[in-house]
């Protein structure tokens, strides 16, 4: 009987492919599609109706490690990976990582070491050196979404490109005096906060503007957002026109904070973040948004690729996110702007 | 060489609770370890350093079922398993049961059969009748947090006097027209909210105002919670002076609507919640506070008493939620609440 190898060869794909377009799970172009096809026909292959039985580990589990469950991005790529698996028969392992966590230590040291998993999924991991050592030795087919990748495949989104335009978008309403808010370089400064900060100081210094450059730290979440901004906008010597969150919990925390002190958005302020969280809409946040349940998904295809082809190469798929325009952004008010400006911030 | 069991008998106590003392996973009164820690001596018993070594099954592992990943109070549960599990060296198996959707279906039907765990929790589960019928003939030992056991042991807030607490709170604060804001019985109406909203009518009948009793439906969300009381406090002829949230969640929707339509709490409006949310404070939410985490981490003790023990008696865990009183809540405006009374409410 003919296997799966057979027909890739025949079609002169990867039995990657080949798995791809006779189970209808994930993306291949439709000559490739009628190609592998033709070639099962010719052969008599008869794809198997349960895509698991692709799956050649034996756990038909898959671990997923993520350093939070109580953000909204991670809680909805758990949710994507979760739908995933259940539609391929896979059983989701979970190890919740929080940085720092007695938790954390015992997975690195003994959870993973037991590889009771086919592959693994980490969400946000950001190893230090010798985690990262744990698990590269695990020897499993590992996706990382966010986070960094052990020469391993990964689904990111372009962070920098997503800040940049958000910065640029306040730009375009003519703000000037633009904060970057949230992260913090001295508790748990993530990459993916580093590489927003630094796409927001790009568009900044590509206007001419990097002596404008403000970054105001804060937790990443919806009350580190709030404290921050409820110090950073009651002084007015500092208050900016305009405020790029690092993630829209942080930017909804600013705007919760601008509407304590009686500060108009988009009146006084325009605040605009990165996600499209499920509150967003609430806020009428303007706000780059990006998907994290397709991310998961995504990161479900491409592992179950690497392990029903151990050889294939690692995969990056960088992500772009899109602009959407709500009420919390508006042109600069030029008056009430430049009259601040003469009396003294900085 | 004496088993644990050999221990138990000499102590006259249940492997179970020989277990716990010999371990310290658990509680035991000082007495009763004291009597097993003898019974071990004196048989020369040693206990095992890993207390998973415990556990009779073989999968070393713990389904967790739960309808909702991104809520607070589910993230926070999960959470409180998770490092109980890793404490005792098991493995979490999650399955996201999502009410209506296709993976439940699945789960259901596909995945609880496997038995792939040995022993699962089962978080916030109202099952239908035939996946109730499923759940048992699993046949595994089993733990509920919220929701209902088949015959199986329990760890529940005690919602009904939570609410109550809720209502009375605000009674005692001369509030009369207190509303109830959130859960939809034509909507996935969980058996939690229609616990708590009985509380909420019992202390209204109790104070005489059964004819002042009203139900908001909302979805149990912030943005849910938001939008219903947008409607309701935007007409001032149902307006009330208090509101007892079914959650923090839906109690702090109805603060950024009040908010956003310049209704002032708790001047205009005092606002009581149950849970104590991590939002709680930044929203100076007056609430009854529950600890999700420890009832998570309490589930997997209770658990594993019935791995160790398979005839041990189902449990049932009632907790009281504590009342924190923060700025949300006041003394009603008499003369204002009088006022609006004349002008037709009704």
């Amino acid at each position: 009987m003919s296997g799966i190898s057979d027909v890739a060869r025949r079609a002169g794909v990867s039995k990657a492919t080949a798995s791809r377009a006779l189970t209808g799970h994930g993306y291949v172009s439709p000559d490739t599609r009628a190609r592998v096809q033709d070639a099962a026909r010719a052969l008599g292959y008869v794809a198997s109706s349960n895509a698991a039985s692709l799956v050649t580990g034996r756990t038909r589990t898959i671990g997923v490690i993520m350093p939070y469950l109580n953000r909204w991005f991670f809680a909805e790529v758990l949710e994507g990976i979760q739908d995933a698996l259940l539609e391929h028969g896979l059983d989701l392992t979970l190890y919740d990582a929080r940085p720092g966590s007695h938790g954390r230590r015992l997975i690195f040291e003994d959870f993973l070491a037991r590889k009771r998993f086919d592959g693994l999924i980490a969400v946000g991991l950001e190893p230090e050196d010798r985690e990262l050592e744990r698990l590269v030795a695990v020897g499993r087919p590992t996706v990382s979404v966010v986070g960094v990748g052990a020469d391993s495949s990964a689904i990111t989104l372009d962070d920098d490109a997503a800040a940049r335009r958000a910065a640029e978008h306040l730009l375009a309403l003519g703000h000037r005096r633009i904060a970057f808010l949230g992260g913090d370089p001295h508790d748990h400064w993530a990459d993916v906060d580093r590489r927003r900060l630094d796409g927001y100081m790009r568009a900044m210094t590509d206007a001419g503007l990097a002596h404008e450059v403000c970054h105001i730290p804060s937790a990443v979440t919806m009350p580190g957002g709030y404290a921050a901004a409820v110090d950073l906008l009651s002084d007015a010597s500092r208050r900016p026109t305009g405020l790029v969150g690092v993630c829209d919990e942080v930017a909804i925390g600013a705007i919760i904070a601008a509407r304590r002190l009686g500060i108009l958005v988009p009146g006084d302020l325009s605040v605009v973040g990165i996600d499209d969280h499920e509150f967003a809409e609430m806020f009428a946040l303007t706000t780059l948004a990006q998907d994290p349940r397709a991310q998961g998904a995504e990161a479900v295809r491409v592992l179950l690729d690497h392990i029903t082809d151990p050889g294939a190469a690692p995969v990056e798929l960088q992500l772009q996110a899109r602009l959407i325009v709500r009420s919390s952004t508006a042109p600069v008010d030029r008056a009430s702007s430049a009259i601040e400006a003469n009396t003294g911030r900085r």
